[in-house]
């Protein structure tokens, strides 16, 4: 497929009258065809316009037939075939192999979520029957389900190109729910975005869905973007990014005669707990499973375990010393655009420059355009718990490891975070105690919280967590990855007394969409009409 | 009981040291005894201090345990006997069979969330067991469970001294979430607020819970309030109440280094739409109805009719004529408080100057010191769709009828409206096929529609949704009404690979809960564990 360098309005090949924004191949610094121009208000207001005459009629469509629209999306993206992952490694500098991963995650997740909507547990469906009879008064009938908020804007990840990007999690998740979605592509990925984008037009084309429930615009800056959340229209966004980021969008949502909400996934150093009693017994393996989760993808994932917290002492000191052993033979990596790459620097260069943090740790040193050293910093408790700098995300591979003193200053070190996506505990039998004592705290810290285990790697699945309190997400109550994220675009609708002929399919008495119900204070066991 | 006039912090009577606040009765102007002095910011320091040190012991309450201590408030509640009935009497205005009525409404919903609590199903546990053979990567054992917010902060309304007060709705779905609880009284009914507070404190001492659990605090103006809001360690807000009031809380739950997450209900007109064959069948019927429903409680129910949608003619002149009948014999009823009936005169001279609205219908003459004459306006479709101001809700028994010409301007006058908590909709068969057509656009619009019924009655249940698009509420994913309410102070935490006696009980293998969980992608039919 040639690439046109246009946006999808709907099923409309759009060219952009807006600034130009080009893939760029971090590896080489190579400036890739073709261009995309950027669109304007007047893109935006088409797009929005379509959306909004696509969301009766595509929040109506059957269960089965939603869920065939997914697979097909799916289906689409998988005859892109080569020419797809070609173009995501010359736009991201990501391994061949991440990318076919990642390829075969995003059209897990639109079957998952496939199935999530055949299975109609999402709406919820709720039944309290009147009750003519009952004294001092009689009870209407009243029946409850969900409905999609409406049509919904997604701005992808650069570090996903494929899974948090046109047709990610968000993306799938909106769709789901019965909402047309309009992306704003991420400028770092133009080309894979438009292959992707047009494989969802090909499925809304060949499912008869209406041809406003899919678009996708391009533009530089935030214009386009704030324009594109304030428009009355849309009814809730999804984002994944930086914070800085994130926080303008909110606040334009929030300034809207209508505010809506923003799920906006934004920042997280995912603080492991090294245990006492595992940092002893397993130190070489916990330093060589921190450097491997540490460097993976150059560290470019929102899970990266970006601080360590564990006692000082020698088990920790061991810990450290095989760590910069491991990592000075770690590569430089290409990171994924050049402003990626400026910004981790940065970063690195002021902890290396605040006298509260030391350089511990080092990977070889960085060679081409846009490769990424890493780095482990260490501090001290009391450092860090004065000076709040030390809590800021240095998207890459670096990491500060925080010597307590006390199980007491763990746990206040703990208080002292802020929200994150994740905490990971490495701990053997002997630590079960403390970290039973410091688990209500974690809670209160982190969406997911894993054993033994390392926080890159996010599985998509009914149980998972991305989420957690401010700022790792704008909103605790949500994920963004797995089934209920779903749940993110949908608000209640009770109808009272209304005959049968003029219920939604889901609330009618003879139940034809084979829901069990919460039917007058009780789940149904089985599937039954009233 | 002798009313002290002090707050209450945690198990400790407390004199403020701020403002008087005074309860009046409405129907004479006295004020009556005891004073009630503001609290201070070291009030609020104090509540929250012992919210924050309860909430990681209360939180872990087994569902029974939490159940019961619902269940106490409520006896608790129904053992203050007539002195609750008396007080609320003098310092609402409102009869006491209504508050007879409210008080079983009250615990009625302490009884059900109860029930929710025990049945677990608000915990959404998720589990996905490993799959250590899986390939090309193994899979974690994944297991997600709700969790509660923290600390909440309510607002109680003025119009329901019981069931949207200290123990109302707000208070029962945070506490049964798991939340520790901070009420600021409102200032409209001290007195019901302080014998209220004291036995949810009596149940909090019976059943053992942290005296943290429960705190009530006094303020005049919204200092106090805003300092509750602003505090680090509230994580939610429940309000009920005026739109600039929910506005200002919402504006401080953003403005926090951490943004909480607001539950504001605050502004709905409620349309009632007489559909053609309706109007032209029952018109005696339904103008009956609808007086009876604008003037119930002097026209102090958030889901008040405030706006009445149809075609103009003989039929729609045959109503309002009726209208007119009916509500010259309704006698002028007496409000809450002196602020909100002088909000009520100027909302009805901001409309009776208005020439885009002539005054249809009108109740007796108004009396007493705070009494409301009940008055219905009419106008145009044209004038209501350019004159914004004509949408503003009047807090009372004052109603705007909006002629239309046609179905089409129908359809343009409810897609021009703000979000609401109701709509109502007068239809017979022959208009079924209309009412069809403007569904999807009545469902984006409000939270609860009702056929051939009056929007005021809000039934306590599963199904119920006391919500809808902003301004009816700040965040129309919810309800404040009905055990769904519950699901507002929850947030989902995902444990990854936990050995089982690091579990929380909810998510052990033995399922000691005994949870319908969704296991492995299918929802269990009976209760097992694995």
């Amino acid at each position: 497929m040639t690439l046109t360098g246009h946006m999808l309005i709907g099923q409309h090949t759009v060219a952009g009258n807006r600034d130009a924004i080009r893939g760029l191949d971090p590896a080489t610094g190579t400036a890739l065809e073709p261009a995309y121009f950027g669109g304007s208000a007047e893109h935006v207001e088409q797009a929005c316009a379509l959306a909004w005459a696509a969301l009766d009629r595509y929040r109506e469509t059957t269960l089965s037939a939603r869920g065939e629209f997914l697979e097909r999306i799916a289906e689409e993206i998988e005859g892109l075939g080569d020419e797809l992952i070609d173009r995501a490694t010359s736009e991201t500098g990501l391994p061949r192999a991440r990318l076919l991963g990642e390829r075969a995650r995003t059209c897990q997740q639109l079957r998952m979520f496939a199935r999530t909507v055949r299975a109609g547990e999402w709406l919820d469906v709720r039944v309290d029957p009147a009750q003519p009879q009952r004294q001092p008064l009689p009870r209407s009938d009243l029946r409850q389900r969900q409905i999609p908020l409406g049509p919904v804007a997604v701005f992808g990840a650069s570090n996903f190109p494929l899974a948090f990007s046109v047709a990610g999690g968000d993306t799938a998740s909106a769709l789901a729910a019965g909402c047309p979605v309009i992306v704003k592509a991420h400028g770092a990925h133009p080309g894979t975005s438009e292959l992707v984008g047009r494989a969802v037009a090909r499925a809304v084309k060949a499912c008869d869905v209406p041809e406003g429930v899919f678009s996708l615009v391009y533009g530089s800056g935030r214009e386009l973007g704030i324009a594109l959340v304030s428009d009355r229209r849309i009814k809730a966004v999804g984002f994944t990014g930086s914070r800085s980021g994130g926080l303008a969008l909110i606040q334009a949502a929030q300034a809207r005669p209508e505010p809506i909400p923003v799920y906006a996934e934004m920042s997280s150093i995912n603080p492991v707990l090294l245990f006492p009693a595992a940092l002893h017994q397993r130190t070489p393996a916990l330093a060589e499973g921190f450097v491997a989760s540490l460097t993976l993808g150059a560290g470019q994932f929102c899970t990266n375990p970006g601080l360590v917290i564990a006692r000082q002492g020698p088990a920790l000191d061991a810990f450290v010393g095989r760590v910069a052993e491991r990592l000075q033979h770690s590569p430089a990596q290409t990171m994924l655009t050049p402003d990626i790459c400026s910004a981790y620097k940065a970063g690195v260069n002021a902890l290396a420059q605040n006298s509260r943090a030391r350089i511990a740790a080092s990977g070889q040193i960085a060679g081409g355009p846009n490769a990424c050293q890493a780095h482990v910093f260490v501090t001290d408790a009391a450092d860090f718990l004065t000076d709040h700098s030390l809590q800021a995300e240095v998207f890459g591979a670096a990491s500060l490891i925080v010597q307590c003193a006390s199980d007491a200053e763990i746990r206040q070190v703990i208080e002292h975070l802020e929200g994150q996506l994740t905490t990971t505990l490495q701990l053997d039998d002997d630590d079960l105690e403390l970290a039973r004592s410091l688990l209500p705290t974690l809670e209160r810290k982190a969406g997911r919280l894993l054993v033994n285990g390392w926080p890159t790697g996010v599985e998509v699945c009914d149980a998972m967590v991305h989420g957690g309190p401010f700022p790792a997400t704008s909103d605790a109550r949500t994920t963004s990855v797995g089934s209920a994220a779903i749940l993110r675009f949908l608000r209640p609708v009770c109808y009272q007394d209304f005959p049968d002929s003029l219920l939604p399919s889901a609330l009618k008495q003879a139940n034809p969409l084979h829901l069990r119900r919460l039917f007058d204070g009780q789940r149904e066991a089985s599937i039954h009409a009233e």
